[in-house]
């Protein structure tokens, strides 16, 4: 029930032709228009808002919002109440991100990113192999996110954390830490190499996780 | 309000341990145990019913459910009303994950797969420049999803084809069509070559989309 007065609802609203910033009919405007109880209306209104499809500002009242594609994602993502298929299958979503991201990175990343990600870098202890830390992973990898200029990767990556952790903590039993190409290396690829050298640093940094993937 | 009290309920199904499967407690406990009313626990329980964290079960009242990652974003992804911006990035995503998912597609696609794969490049018209169709897009990169054997991918791009859509419309106003590397040359590279040899093939197909991007 609940269901279908959220997409008539949104029909609805799509016929009005309502655009962000809009304000929205009143609760019994639209309880009388789509034929349903205030009680029902006010439901399906508070599933929009969740949604981020729909805010209420002082004095205006309920407008139509710019939606946010990763409010109502974000929500699901823990880790807690994933099955272990789901959590899998988003680890692989970051490895297949990190494989994918080399050209637009190399596109948009300026001198100024590459001085970050070297103060990152320098602030990890270590020379060859640095001990494995959940703090340097997420301050680096979250930085090449960063770089690529797109804020959805980047959220999505905040996101992904707690799935991260999951698997850091896989990693620790299996005694597994990074492949032979550190954050230092990946960051002078970034330098002085091409997207295809950096594709190939990354694939050797992530190739312990890869490994452990099933057929 | 009903953010803080979904927030506070989200809380106490966690402190109780549910596991997917279990029964939640009544309204009524629940409105007790959160200091609320009845009518705003029911609305936030249509919220975790909408994230589908909550099933309703004839004869077994509500139990607590494996959520559905997607299934909430997938409601917010409509190309009508999300701005620009967020159909560029999401554009962006599908690209990188294009380019990133050679490593796990090696690793897990299966000589039925390829027979599948070459009966679509068969279907497409034309020997070294296919028209660009959106039917054939939709078949052999759908394809090349599904042989990630991941499912969470496959669903990604099953949601992200109404922004494809959005962006091939962009693509006829320039006149831009696929990059050199065709769909069948990437078949026979999967057939016969490397991850490295096909996300080069990868990167070729999808050069005019790469050159579109903003720096």
């Amino acid at each position: 029930m609940a269901d279908v007065v959220e997409t008539k609802l949104r029909e609805y609203l799509k016929k009005k032709a309502l655009k962000p910033g809009s304000p929205l009919p009143k609760e019994l405007e639209l309880a009388e228009a789509l034929g349903v109880s205030r009680n029902v209306v006010r439901e399906a209104l508070s599933r929009l808002r969740m949604l981020g499809m729909i805010e209420t500002r002082k004095k205006r009242g309920m407008i139509l919002a710019e939606p946010d594609v990763l409010k109502a994602f974000e929500r699901v993502l823990d880790p807690l109440i994933l099955d272990k298929q789901t959590l899998q299958d988003l680890f692989e979503l970051r490895l297949v991100l990190e494989m994918g991201l080399a050209d637009i990175l190399y596109r948009r990343m300026t001198e100024e990113d590459l001085k970050e990600l070297e103060s990152i870098v320098d602030k990890e202890t270590g020379k060859v192999r640095t001990p494995f830390k959940v703090k340097n992973e997420i301050a680096f990898h979250g930085k090449l996110y960063q770089m690529t200029g797109n804020t959805t990767f980047l959220r999505f990556q905040s996101m992904l954390l707690p799935i991260f952790e999951y698997v850091v903590d896989l990693r620790k039993k299996d005694g597994i830490l990074s492949g032979k190409v550190t954050h230092r290396d990946l960051l002078e690829i970034l330098k002085t190499g091409t997207p295809e050298d950096f594709r190939q640093g990354m694939k050797e940094h992530l190739k312990p996780h890869f490994e452990r993937l099933n057929r």
